[in-house]
């Protein structure tokens, strides 16, 4: 199983965002282009793959939708397509209490927990965690233990506050660098994915 | 410098599109992605990059339109930003004669030319052609000669036709393969880069 962590600090946490201009709720474009990245490709889905979104914008943080490849149905892959699921879990999840989730569709969950709450619950649960980042080892030299199921996690173009990344520093996470140029998150999901399918893992 | 050409066989080659709806403009997302993938980095662009997208769907195919990071202005990356130029350049595109071309703003340029005669060009300016192909050399084994430009070509989800395919046979195109997993042409672009800003090409 892969799974990603995208930490989007500004994008909305409602419905309340126009479909027609994702950028401007806080580069929910970016968001969509991270989940369509992480779990399609051409004529399929990454059945292996989750990716978890952080939405921590306004006006009802924190949230975090879950995109299941093996699950997934009924959706596009192109952005507006992926907006309107992610509004349309923003609409269900409303109303949840802390640490509580509830399926939206097939595939996609919806939950109001913190970044921080599941990146715990993910080291906890035994699995690699692992945090794209400009000074880290390389992803071509990283030594994947193929026993252990990996959890790569990534901030936007706004990067991760500090704190997050002391708390990521105390659960071991590895520091890991998809090349050369700094790319966009949405760019490294392929990176991680095309390393990952070259080596079988 | 890097050029990718991207032929999207169905693509609308008139700018009678919904910009909300740009799967049925013939795939116009993936067109977006493509060039997205091409030209923009996190914080940048890829100034030695240039894209073209052929369009070869209704109703005045074909069309060419060239994106050159190295003079974009004034454009995002999402991609209904990006399919509001591709709608202005076929717009002032429409009345263009068969291998005419004109400028549409900082960095795009729409031609009435076809893919064949692109690439044509391509291999007489004496650039090494590429065709990303399931059956070619892995791209993490090519020997990419650093005396040479390269042009790195490759279909939409419906493929190459096979009478282009003898053409680039013809020309000398080598074959290479970006990985196990059968991508979409949006992913392989992100591949290719990366995979030479690792070789420092």
């Amino acid at each position: 199983m892969r799974e990603f962590i995208l930490r989007a600090l500004k994008s909305r946490t409602d419905e309340k965002f126009d479909l027609n201009d994702l950028p401007s709720a806080g580069r929910m474009d970016l968001v969509c282009r991270c989940i369509s990245n992480a779990v399609f490709i051409s004529n399929d889905l990454r059945r292996d793959t989750i990716i978890h979104v952080v939405l921590d914008g306004p006006s009802d943080p924190p949230k975090i939708i879950s995109f299941s490849g093996a699950e997934l149905k009924g959706i596009n892959f192109d952005e507006r397509d992926i907006a309107m699921h992610i509004q349309e879990a923003l609409k269900k999840g409303k109303n949840l209490k802390l640490n509580d989730s509830t399926v939206v569709s097939p595939g996609i969950v919806v939950s109001k927990k913190s970044f921080e709450q599941l990146v715990k619950e993910k080291s906890e649960a035994g699995k690699g965690l692992i945090y794209l980042h400009d000074e880290g080892e390389s992803v071509r030299e990283f030594k994947f233990d193929s026993a252990k199921d990996y959890v790569f996690v990534f901030g936007d173009f706004i990067g991760m506050p500090r704190k997050t990344e002391g708390l990521l520093d105390r659960l071991g996470a590895k520091r890991v660098n998809i090349g050369p140029k700094m790319l966009f998150a949405s760019h490294c999901i392929i990176v991680v994915h095309n390393e990952l399918d070259f080596r079988g893992i």
